[in-house]
């Protein structure tokens, strides 16, 4: 299977340290607060944190009381940036692809993963590694773009429009083909796997997680008063969180 | 909370059932054999069925060797469609609104619910009621309509359409807006309930269900040869089927 290292790519590189650079941003305004509201209590814990990029998130984990946070990303770039600029003693950032933690020895009591789920073709594969690197009763926390943006098929415009341009509907087709979608973010040829919600969820019952919660944020009338280009996610969210437990044995079916 | 019964509606009670004698339905097609696919063995099982309507349901639960179905509707007519062509020693039909099961004593083994709970407003009072109704291990079964169909903000069509009229996108806005949609099916003012994912799947994990399995029905390959139709299925599901089961005391959140 592909395994995508889309950061690596110099003008990818970038244009996405741009666009998180910018204050006011999707992943501060949605993505960032909804994760941590369902953070579990990391006071020493054991934290994997899977496609952890330039480490951002490693360092809150360690102010959040983190015993050791192990910190995975495919892509050299940015892991540069987090030995630079996101290093200490209770970190370790390892160069692996996220398909290939079955790699790690060690157990872990949390494992979390913000926005690189998508990027990755063997969704089972790094789930079924994610409960065996987990200890019993071990919390899974994960985002990726939710399964309405995913599913985008790439004809024309993402939206349908009224004569002067406004946003009326999400135009949403093949929610039911699964797989890779080619996608232009800063470059061309960016790869996302779309997922339909079953199988997001299917995918991690079946293979001993209970689910816990799930979280598709969208603004607050008053965040959206602030910054009035935010309505459309009301539309069409576009992060989709799951909370699930390592939990007693079997699926039951 | 306002209590929907509109299969009671002159109008709409012949266009439904003109529609359900259709041989070449969704129902038949996708919803009934998804629906018996998530079935548990029923030998010797207390079913109680959430919004029976005309019964077919109860009859085939009762072919599957439970001990004894309990089916509730609101509708008058429908109930007297079920007494008449679905009768059975062991089914017992109750006129009760699904909003007030809490009245029936007596505990059951598994609770199906077919395409009725998208026209409930209070769902979360209805999965209590369940929970408290299911013996420890007991299954809850549900199908409803699918977000991305009760999402519909009715405002002009649900397609964004070619020249010749071939459906494109599906039209989705107001996602993230819950709540009643007003629908017209055989008649106005049919009243749909719009639940985000999140909500439907949240509910259920906060008041004790496990989430075992999630389907979002689409036809194969060679059902849209033979019924060009429902090609659109793929750009949109219908229909949402959970499968939860009561397990093992508190949501540990």
């Amino acid at each position: 299977m592909t395994k995508q290292n889309i950061f690596d790519n110099e003008t990818f590189f970038q244009g996405y340290r741009k666009l998180r650079e910018r204050e006011v941003n999707a992943n501060n305004l949605f993505e960032i607060p909804t994760l941590f509201s369902l953070l579990p209590n990391l006071e020493g814990k054991r934290v994997l944190d899977l496609g952890c990029g330039s480490g951002e998130r490693c360092i809150d984990y360690v102010r959040r009381g983190a015993a050791a946070v192990t910190g995975v990303d495919i892509s050299e770039k940015m892991l540069s940036v987090a030995r630079n600029e996101n290093s200490d003693p209770a970190i370790t950032y390892l160069k692996i692809p996220m398909e290939d933690i079955g790699s790690i020895s060690g157990t872990f009591d949390v494992a979390i993963s913000s926005l690189a789920l998508h990027y990755v073709e063997d969704y089972q594969g790094v789930v079924k590694n994610v409960i065996r690197l987990l200890s019993e009763g071990g919390i899974f926390l994960f985002s990726q773009e939710h399964p309405l943006t995913t599913c985008y098929s790439g004809m024309g415009d993402r939206w349908t429009r009224d004569e002067n341009g406004n946003k009326l509907y999400a135009n949403i087709a093949d929610y039911c083909v699964e797989g890779r979608k080619n996608s232009t973010w800063f470059v061309e040829g960016v790869q996302i796997y779309h997922r339909m919600f079953s199988t997001v969820i299917n995918t991690l019952a079946d293979n001993g997680f209970r689910i816990l919660k799930i979280e598709e944020p969208y603004p607050e009338d008053e965040l959206v008063k602030k910054y009035p280009e935010y309505v459309d996610l009301y539309h069409k969210p576009d992060f989709l969180f799951v909370k699930a437990v390592k939990e007693g044995g079997e699926n039951p079916i």
